[in-house]
């Protein structure tokens, strides 16, 4: 089987990288590991910033994402019981909107069958081959028979814990990482969201965050130790710790069945390089952001825009954007980075710090932080443009 | 003996809040524990925000530092080579002024001599007494004989390791503080300063900068370990150092002899209460910050501002701004903090960390953090506010 660039990965960058290609008739294989089903079924991030939002309507794929998606002009910062909006539209002009990965996945991967792409699902020990020569190879196995993939180019869309990424050269690689002493549990509950723009809070307790998926899903979040059991986390206790991280006079949180719970560990991780060769990586096989900044999804996005841009331009005749692109993805990925990193700090409590009087110091300059940030035109504007996200 | 206020320290803030008194009209005696020439000999921060000039100069105190005072638009941020010009005029309209402490206590010093103002040097074991009752004493013995100040109110301004702080009731305080794993090693040296405005730079082997003095005098700083010793550190050291991490292309650091050699640990303390009864803290008595933000000169005066406002409403028959000086200042103190501690954070290594990925994305994730507050309009302003200086 020959094709011209070979995705390995089925998740929202590889289906986005796919439409890409194919609004320019560029010919493409997806090979993903898991079923469809399970593609579909996962629960992943819901903030999208402008950027990607424009990018999918580009490729005329946002005609739920503008019927269901939720528009969002700010964001709420809360602290000592202080409620603080944060205006984007008034501040930089932009917004964000909330529609789940899941949904985004749904509308590409039916757009994708709509018209006959290649994607194959349960493809078992991919891997790929010759990818720092001309003619790279992806063997992989299908219904117990073995395939070989020919293209001009491969592409990791395949996460973290992916193949691509330990396919790069290890002379190349260096990595970079960080592991918080916190978590996150989720919970997704049946019920109205109680607020109109997200909020997160800091409170002693630690962090809290109410998100939405829909108008009638809510999306909540509570920092708990990285090796929380979600057994120890009754939905009573849930909501009493919800109940109490975003509490604020004169507002109620309204509760519902929870229909989903999870605890996700908080890290940062980011390799040297994005490309040897003719294999690229995209998303979270290259980098992993903690949450709180809504980064992951949209990082992923701005990598597969970049790089759907110089392919293109690379049959155009021009190599330097292919050249270039692993450089500058982990440029803006750095920032995206720090951004994730300086959000988190800003919002989580470190708990595990021995001494009294550092733990408090810490806590007391967070507040400071926060009264400075939400009183600043300066900082918010800034806090804006970041979240909003940076320029693709 | 009797007055109106009672001033424990002829350091700045001391020196500062008598001149506010002065001006009033308003009694006022200062004990200062060492001589006087002690005091005119202490070399300690350089850089007036605009808000600590404006209150300087609203005294009739700023004939020298007009004339000698170099005034800066804004600084350099240095990393990977690169030195980046963030120009708080074009950002904030505002500015800094370079004057070394030692010439502002000199200045200060000269005028309340001139004025004939109560300044008690070589007073020593000062001990204040009944500041939670109608008549606050303070105790301290000269030439050996015991004295007795009587003062409607003590205001401590006699730094961290003063007897004021220790006088508060144990039960009103709790401490926060922050140690960090490095120093300054700071040098002041004979030759013009190599750079218009100062320059703070990130390097693998730790922060450096330049400051300076006077248009003939340049001070120096280093990161150095938290346990260095000054002995380590030779001339020739010292000058490799500051020419390897401030070193870009095309720019020549000059040397000179160094005049004075000094390593200071960094560190964050802040107490939770500047008052109790009649008893006020002021600057360092009540709050430490690190050096890189140029925030403890300036914390200094924005106590004293506020606290010299407060006393004279409070003798004009409104108690309130007295009652809340503490809240206020500490207030502004920790978004000052934070500031301090932000600026420390993104120009500092932390050698110290063990893990090499984790240590290596620490390095890297500052970088992303230089080139996205030295890229962005929104994030330069808000440097160039909190630089420059939050209102008083």
């Amino acid at each position: 089987m020959q094709t011209s660039v070979a995705i390995i990965g089925a998740g929202p960058a590889g289906l986005l990288l796919g439409h890409i290609l194919a609004q320019a008739g560029v010919p493409f294989v997806i090979l993903e590991r898991s079923s469809r089903e399970h593609v579909l079924g996962r629960i992943r991030a819901g903030v999208l910033e402008q950027g990607s939002v424009d990018i999918v309507a580009s490729l005329g794929l946002d005609a739920n994402l503008r019927e269901r998606g939720l528009e969002h002009g700010g964001i709420h910062l809360q602290y000592e019981g202080e409620r603080r909006h944060v205006d984007f539209r008034e501040l930089v002009g932009r917004t964000v909107t909330v529609y789940g990965q899941q949904a985004l996945v749904t509308d590409m991967l039916a757009e994708h069958e709509r018209l006959g792409s290649d994607i194959v699902f349960d493809a078992s020990d991919v891997s790929p081959r010759g990818t720092d020569g001309a003619d790279p190879v992806v063997g992989y196995t299908r219904d117990g028979i073995r395939h070989e993939l020919h293209s001009d180019f491969v592409v990791g869309a395949d996460g973290y814990h992916g193949i691509c990424r330990p396919s790069l050269p290890s002379r190349s690689l260096t990595t970079y990482e960080r592991s918080y002493p916190f978590a996150w549990l989720g919970i997704l509950a049946d019920v109205a969201p109680s607020t109109d723009d997200l909020i997160y809070a800091l409170h002693p307790d630690g962090f809290a965050m109410h998100s939405m998926r829909s108008r009638r899903v809510s999306r909540l979040y509570l920092q708990v130790e990285p090796d929380a059991s979600i057994d120890d986390w009754s939905d009573e206790r849930i909501w009493d710790g919800l109940q109490t991280r975003l509490g604020v006079d004169g507002w109620t949180l309204e509760q519902g069945p929870i229909t989903e719970k999870s605890i996700t560990p908080m890290r940062s991780f980011v390799t040297s390089t994005l490309s040897s060769g003719r294999l690229f990586l995209v998303g979270d096989a290259g980098h992993i952001v903690p949450p709180t900044g809504a980064k992951g999804l949209n990082s992923a996005i701005a990598d597969v825009a970049l790089l759907g841009r110089a392919l293109l331009e690379q049959r155009a005749g021009d190599d330097a954007p292919l050249a270039s692109y692993s450089d500058q993805a982990l440029a803006r990925q750095w920032q995206v980075q720090h951004f994730s990193q300086w959000m988190t700090e800003m919002l989580h409590v470190h708990h595990e710090v021995p001494d009294a009087a550092a733990r408090a110091f810490r806590y007391r300059s967070q507040v400071g932080q926060l009264e400075y940030v939400t009183g600043s035109q300066h900082a918010m504007a800034s806090l804006a443009e970041q979240y909003a996200g940076l320029p693709f």
